[in-house]
């Protein structure tokens, strides 16, 4: 079990030193003699910068991994103190915004200096983007003849889809934070409250029991289900008879829970109950193999066989896949889809998330119901870091 | 004065086919067959598209504006119902995430089937970014061997820098929500408080008083002064003699506002007050002549002459400028930067943001002091959306 106590916030340098040891080793097989970083979890990643400057997209801020050596950032002026702070030592800045050349000089003659003539990583495949404008990029390239420029996301994804103890104590630690915050549901949702307000008040309540920040909170409500869980809250009020989803990224320290929770409000039908028992007995099968040597294929084959033998109408079609990791970002690879070959190993943080459709008595289209937990795999059983939700849908309000 | 009754969610269509009547006349111009965009507040400009989904970097969303004739829809499967209540009716879907092709083939046949051999607009200059692998873009242009992909940054800004009276009055409002949470400042703030909690309380408050979300919340507290302001917060209580500032950049229905305020806690010195009447009159000096026709860098060289005659040392060196374009983004263009010959136009939606550093009576380094307020460019006389701050530093706790 995560205890609800705080972890330490940030990490020793040690958990720096040890994903740049990791990173180079791999750097010297894939032949790559720098790799250069321009998304915030990324360069988070490497340095243990953190702050929320990133929502401005007015700068683009980079990070060059040598083959040796510690990281080497290249900034806007602004950020130097707190780059500083981290234990990064090589800093360059420049005055951004500068829209004559921003940033792109001082990135071109950094990776010079430090690449020579080899070739240069760049997270480029799925699930990655460039965060600075194409232009610049182009310019990049054309200041840089010499040098190939390749695609690092297999690099990428292998550290960082494996994560540290100090990792997954805080991804555990928002899970616990989340649990204890749904389970005040009982007192924060009730029939006549428009969801917006739901909304607001499970938001506050996140917060209150801990939550840094609240980034992400989707969900819905309807009359014998909900039809759409991606949408932001209307005001129309909670009814009786309703099934309300919630489902969050809260975020302590920089890592993210994303899981979700169902309710209904004052009563449930017989179809509502047995589709959230289904899910649940998804998740249970999922649980039962989530182990190293597992392939996420598997655990998408096995959520998709439960729902099929309960006679649900899977929802993996729309959604695409019937979970992901999770960590500094609310979803990572992998994805548990027919596709993924990915092999679980120990240090893996995931959510389970299964969906499906089913009939309602009422008019309207088949409702939607979507059900998560986040665990972590273990070299044994995984570990659950959310409080698990109970197999009968709760009736509350 | 803008009220604190929220405006209506969402705009009338009217909105959206006035954007598009605009945006296809400077296509015309520029001789574009098309437009391809890949962000979230470039998708949503165009669809009214609207959702916190966007926070899952896993899956790639297009939207492509004809020459003529409503914007296209290319987007994941799960985002269709969404997409169906806004007022595009062409909506093509794929079952995302798929790594083999991601919409890469459905965008290129929908592309060609738009633009032809024709040139296809896509915004790759300052503050823009590319929302897909990097190996994805590639493998569309390769797609398209007959169509010019060529910079739209320029036809975007002119578009999204002039808000509408729908779009001021969503800013407006999320402006007085937070001028609101602000004036709680007295009994959410103390002496002893660890910042972390001020944080935490501040965005609480804001959630209350009206606030969506609060995607950023910055600040910084220090003994006669504060020298960061990025950072996120520490558990360091707030002490007797500090300067706390707290910057928010709070949402309503989409819009942000971006502005912070200053307090002295118990105390303040004479140093910390003179900066906060010098940074208070930069402002006044920017707002007087913050008019049509007045260009961006005569707001900056306004405010950076009353810091200098007031013996302030100026921070528009490490920070860049003086204030920026506000909106669907936190920053947007333009920048209150020396280099900005932006002319101010009626609809322009501004943050004035002078900073400066004082010497302190106490040691260590220089103390920086931030001011900012929220306005827009009317044919006459700026109008203040913010609660304007009083010109001596408040002293509370």
């Amino acid at each position: 079990m995560i205890s609800a106590t705080p972890p330490p916030r940030g990490f020793p340098v040690a958990e720096y030193e040890a994903r740049l040891t990791r990173c180079q080793a791999r750097m010297a097989e894939a032949g790559l003699s720098a790799l250069l970083l321009t998304t915030e979890p990324e360069v988070r990643y490497f340095s243990g910068f953190l702050t929320q400057f990133w929502q401005s997209p007015t700068r683009p801020w980079f990070l060059v991994v040598p083959a040796s050596g510690k990281p080497v950032a290249v900034i806007p002026e602004i950020g130097g103190p707190v780059m500083a702070r981290t234990w990064v030592e090589d800093i360059r800045t420049w005055p951004a915004p500068d829209p004559r050349d921003d940033g792109i000089g001082l990135l071109a003659a950094t990776l010079k200096e430090i690449a020579g003539s080899g070739d240069i990583g760049l997270p480029m495949g799925p699930e990655s983007h460039l965060r600075l404008p194409l232009a610049a990029f182009d310019a990049l390239r054309k200041d840089l003849p010499g040098n190939a420029i390749r695609d690092a996301s297999p690099l990428i994804v292998s550290l960082r889809q494996v994560k540290s103890p100090a990792e997954i104590a805080k991804i555990g630690h928002i899970c616990a934070v989340a649990s204890a915050a749904f389970a005040q549901a009982p007192s924060l949702f009730a029939s006549g409250q428009p969801l917006i307000e739901a909304f607001r008040s499970f938001k506050r309540t996140l917060l209150a029991a801990g939550a840094d920040d609240v980034p992400y909170l989707v969900g819905g409500a309807g009359p014998d289900g909900y039809v759409d869980v991606i949408s932001p809250p209307t005001d129309v009020p909670l009814r009786d008879g309703d099934i309300l989803m919630l489902d969050t990224g809260g975020m302590f320290d920089g890592y993210f829970c994303d899981f979700d929770r169902n309710w209904a409000i004052g009563r449930a039908s017989e179809k509502a109950k047995a589709a959230h028992r289904t899910l649940h007995a998804a998740t249970d099968a999922a649980l039962a193999i989530a182990k190293p040597g597992t392939r996420c294929r598997e655990l998408f084959a096995t959520m998709h066989r439960v729902i099929a033998e309960a006679g649900g109408v899977s929802e993996a079609g729309s959604v695409g896949r019937y979970g992901h990791g999770l960590g500094m970002q609310l979803t990572e690879w992998p994805s548990h889809a027919a596709w993924d070959e990915t092999v679980l190993e120990p240090g893996m943080v995931l959510t389970l998330e299964p969906s499906m459709t089913y009939a309602s008595a009422l008019e309207g289209a088949g409702r939607l119901m979507v059900h998560e937990e986040n665990l972590v795999v273990t070299e044994d059983s995984p570990v659950l870091l959310t409080t698990r939700a109970a197999p009968e849908l709760p009736v509350i309000g």
